[in-house]
């Protein structure tokens, strides 16, 4: 059973690593988001590839959650002394990732073949690509602050101001690098994994021809929210400052053109109302990924009951 | 007596060490080359002027020459890693500089703003100008590489290849920065430093303007070739490459039209053999600036001839 994950940060990064525990390179691909991507210092940075693939390489760091294991901060320490922005916490190590990244795109190539060739040195088996090899960027209009690039609202403010909408720039001129579009369409299933609905999976939903492709595939999502609230990140703050009640039935009703089956927690099943022609199966399971061990149970569920859906609802 | 002093990198970092141990901020001002800055990993380096801003500020690696003291190297070996190129090897603090230098030029700053914001910050009091705040880049022309950049050609290949010609690409287009034009008109004495002639110092002397200032000005230079050597760096090579013996009478000769004395070691003063009509004063001092000591010794020796030049020969 050939799968395609589509992924953005922490969340997704832990299901793809589940993913990767029980299925062989050939059958696993990832596309991630790459709306957070931003220019810092005059590097490229790529916070959600980098989270895939340092999870997947089993370079990421579990105390932090987000960054590499093993972490110094030297740099970033110079920067603040020389008065510059500290707000992006860069470690050493992490920030070699950026300026061999940025290198690779100032020498022409693009970032599904710098993707690529990190993955290769980092021993990621699994294909991880980039949404996109042109540059979108995720936009966040806030009511305090105004127009945010991404990760000024979210790690500059904390994701504190209040969200008013959002949008990904130059969005118009995304395509899928060919062989992404090639894993999505050759894919017997479709994971979207619990990243943040709006900010993480939504971008690549956005990515020209992706929804039209999703709509003839067999998908299955797993909701980020567990009880009304958001394992980690603004996702339940967002959709209050839309006026969306969180849970888990708003993320099936966003996604419910594209969706065959919907994974939710012990417990959360049983709000779901579907409408009949949605045609949707909701499977509770044990979405929390405490540990390794939690990504690969969640993992072996999933590909367990995808591998007896029949689509019976 | 106000001194301007004109430096590249390490010997001009030297001597202008030498001199800020002897002259206030307000009597001593720095005019360094900013032709061997280039861009890498997306970064702007600016080398010369890192080497003489740390060396004023105390920072500077005494044991390689370069770069600065209590330095790690967490960044490049990880780059390496990463299969990045490791021939400039840049260490962690300096990386910072780099970082910061580079996100303050994206920010609109140019780069005497830049200079002098980091000279504050690491306590440099003597004013430090870049020569031109639009990009200069030497270029090499060599037998076996063809035209190399000036780090390719220095760091990269060692300054092994021959050299047939140089060039300043962009030249053109530089002018003195504000303050440092002010402070070359002003200067009672214009120094250039036993830096290389041909690398170092003539890219700043062509910048638009600065041969005409000199013509007007007092001008002492300082040899760097010593018995026939270069103290360091490719000087006597390149000379030999262009068909010229090294000697400290061939960097009289190159810089003749501009200067009014001239200081050379003990012992190479008797073959220098200066025509009449050039009006130039030899003085044979110790120039070898072994310790920091010996720096402000020879910045002293030099003082005290300026103080009693009284223009005979």
């Amino acid at each position: 059973m050939k799968i395609t994950a589509i992924a953005g940060g922490v969340g997704g990064a832990k299901m793809v690593d589940g993913l990767a525990q029980c299925l062989e390179p050939g059958d696993l691909s990832v596309i991630v988001n790459t709306g957070d991507d931003f220019e810092h210092f005059g590097l490229s940075i790529s916070p959600d590839l980098d989270t895939v693939c340092y999870t997947l390489a089993g370079l990421s760091n579990d105390v932090t959650g987000w960054g590499r294991s093993g972490e110094s901060w030297r740099i970033i320490e110079q920067i603040k002394n020389l008065g510059g922005p500290t707000w992006f916490n860069i470690g050493d190590l992490d920030l070699a990732t950026h300026l061999e990244r940025t290198r690779q795109l100032k020498d022409g190539k693009n970032l599904s073949q710098i993707t690529q060739s990190l993955c290769e040195r980092w021993g990621v088996t699994h294909p991880v690509y980039p949404m996109s090899d042109s540059p979108v960027r995720t936009m966040v209009n806030t009511l305090e602050q105004g127009w945010l690039t991404f990760q000024e609202y979210f790690v500059k403010y904390q994701f504190q101001p209040v969200m008013k909408e959002y949008r990904f720039e130059n969005i118009e001129n995304a395509y899928l690098p060919e062989e992404a579009k090639n894993a999505l369409v050759n894919a017997d299933w479709v994971i979207l994994c619990p990243s943040n609905p709006f900010v993480s999976i939504d971008p690549v939903l956005k990515v020209n021809g992706v929804e039209q492709i999703l709509e003839k595939k067999n998908v299955i999502a797993v909701s980020p929210i567990v009880g009304g609230k958001a394992i980690k990140g603004p996702a339940a703050k967002m959709f209050l400052e839309l006026g969306i009640q969180p849970s888990a039935y708003e993320v099936l009703r966003k996604f419910r053109h594209f969706i065959n089956a919907y994974v939710v927690q012990f417990g959360d099943g049983t709000e779901i109302q579907t409408q009949p022609h949605w045609n949707i199966i909701i499977k509770e399971m044990d979405t929390i990924m405490s540990d390794r061990a939690a990504r690969k149970r969640l993992a072996m569920d999933i590909l367990n009951f995808l591998e007896t859906y029949r689509g019976e609802i």
